[in-house]
């Protein structure tokens, strides 16, 4: 296979991680046969300051004719304390997600069992949690109008859905549910929103075109208690932009895994794949970073393209550096650590 | 004293875990020389029953003329499965808050010792929670602007608010942060809504008139991961309306004595004083469900009418009806078990 890979390293140690990536890519196309053609693009705080802008048209131009996106982190210290600063890098990212289309983020929470006991949660609770959260990703409060009125003393957000962006994302979730145990959640406030009685009243008229789905209708205040009582009893659940940012958070710290859970951000062209942990300022330039995320997120790349066989091979040689503790600091527990090349290296060495 | 407190004991358990609040309530009148009246009145499906509404005139009038309201629990799963009813046990929920001011949501989280292995958290993540979420209750995208276009295909919310509901909720925050230990969060997704942006530069307007208060500023996807991975490193937290419905709930469930929660919900001129389980409907009429919330509800009634003795008599016999082991069968770990009633009568005659 010949892909044209957009790469977008980002801020922080967003570059670090995805050289880690590109090298366990490489390795994959040498031994399957593909071609893979990485095209860099800059994006995030490192955009700002080369062209004063997140998400310049370059970059968007090299994404939108690229075959997908590996995407490292953005954010950076300097523009946390100023929210209503003109430009930041968190508006390139809903820039970037509203001109690619990539309406659905796909957010799995999975465990592995050497890392279970990093859980806050208890064994009990977690063991054999393997959920997915569908999080609407281009609508909602997040492009709704917004505004001042009264001198600036009324601040106002408007939440909006329609029919078809909800068919949308709920024909995804059913997909999804119909690849796994084919059970879906539909999470919303259909007790206080009209939004989410569109949602609700959606799902419910294409139960019948998915027989074989079971599914169930939570509100999302409910569902932020369950995941973290019995985060294993979900399978896929499926929610609105806003629910989605902060339940596909909360449900990121319950594996215990949290450094290491990838993503995928997909539409009806192209799609956007990055590790879940963020730009993490701190550790920066360090070499220190775990980059398995990213790895991760690489092989949802080469799921969504098919290329079952390679993505398990990388996540099989994933769980081989688990299980040898070819492992960053923040998995040593004490014990001998990696740096970050090193580990790319060598799982890059053992595909 | 002389007290009037409307008493809305509402459906399921509600009934049932108010009689025992109602109990330790005289028996403290009592032995403190107070004269508490009690007015019932309905709400709920109980009152949808009687009267077609889930929160009747005849129901706001009592509550609006007493001194603060005691209640146990609405909803009925009757109500579940269609949220688009017309007439459902919520929105007498919704038009209470509304009409009595009730605009901040109090909602402490904090643990028994010796309940604290129930958390599904470990221990250490759990230990010392001592936290307060104040929830703003009656506006934003609650009561703003809502409906249909589009022939019904396109639904949208509004979420709302002018800087006087900010700057009233904030002033709450500040002062409950001065009688505790001086740290206040607020969370909110100031990178995103204008809203969010109104909240934060009016509290950090504020922060001058407090100058002992450390104030932090948060977004809610970041809280809804702490919350489950260090609860014990919050003081007070304050949010709007829907952000407060979601993250009290998840820290609800954290500290392992979720049926042991009470709340207050306060205005400018009355109290509202609930659990904050909802109505069990499983478990009604089987005197068996745990009243300890609703008593310890009770207690904040009267803290917050300053009878600072009277409401730590209360906590105090709580815990040693804890200690004891007088305790109904959700706590008794397969020991011996009391019904709901004889643990009322226990915590009556040990005032
Ligand atoms: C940075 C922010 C705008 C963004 C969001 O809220 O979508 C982030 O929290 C995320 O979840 O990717
Ligand atoms: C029943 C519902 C309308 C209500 C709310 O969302 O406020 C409930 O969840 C609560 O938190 O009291």
């Amino acid at each position: 296979m010949n892909l044209d890979i957009a790469l977008l390293a980002g801020d922080g140690i967003g570059p670090e991680v995805i050289d880690q990536a590109v090298k366990v890519c490489n390795a994959i196309a040498t031994k399957y046969n593909h071609n893979i053609n990485w095209k860099p693009a800059l994006t995030g705080a490192a955009a700002i300051d080369a062209v004063g802008e997140p998400y310049p048209d370059e970059t968007h131009e090299i994404c939108a004719s690229s075959d997908a996106v590996l995407f490292g982190a953005i954010g950076h210290p300097r523009f946390d304390n100023d929210p209503s600063a003109k430009v930041r890098p968190e508006q390139g990212l809903l820039k970037m997600r509203k001109k690619l289309g990539l309406f659905a983020n796909v957010r799995p929470t999975f465990t592995f069992p050497s890392l279970i006991d990093k859980s806050p949660l208890k064994r009990e609770r977690i063991e054999g949690t393997d959920l997915i959260i569908l999080r609407e990703l281009t609508g909602g409060i997040y492009f709704g109008e917004r505004g001042r009125k009264d001198d600036g003393e009324t601040a106002f957000d408007t939440c909006t859905y329609t029919r078809a962006e909800v068919v949308r994302i709920a024909k995804k979730g059913f997909e999804l549910a119909m690849t796994r145990d084919k059970r879906l959640c539909c999470v919303d406030k259909a007790n206080v929103l009209e939004s989410s009685r569109l949602w609700r009243e959606t799902f419910q008229r294409m139960e019948k075109d998915y027989p074989e789905v079971t599914v169930s209708y939570e509100f999302v205040d409910a569902v932020a208690m369950r995941l973290v009582q019995w985060p294993n009893s979900y399978d896929v659940m499926v929610t609105m932009n806003l629910f989605g940012d902060i339940l596909t958070d909360e449900a990121s710290v319950i594996s215990g895994s949290m450094g290491l859970m990838p993503s995928a951000s997909v539409g009806d062209k192209i799609g956007l794949y990055e590790p879940i942990h963020g730009s993490y300022p701190q550790a920066a330039g360090k070499d220190i970073a775990n980059p398995l995320a990213t790895v991760l997120s690489a092989a949802m790349m080469l799921e969504d393209f098919k290329l079952t066989e390679e993505a398990a091979a990388i996540r099989a040689v994933v769980n081989k550096s688990l299980d040898a503790g070819i492992v960053t600091e923040d998995l040593s527990e004490g014990g001998k650590s990696y740096k970050t090349s090193e580990v790319g290296d060598w799982l890059a060495a053992n595909i």
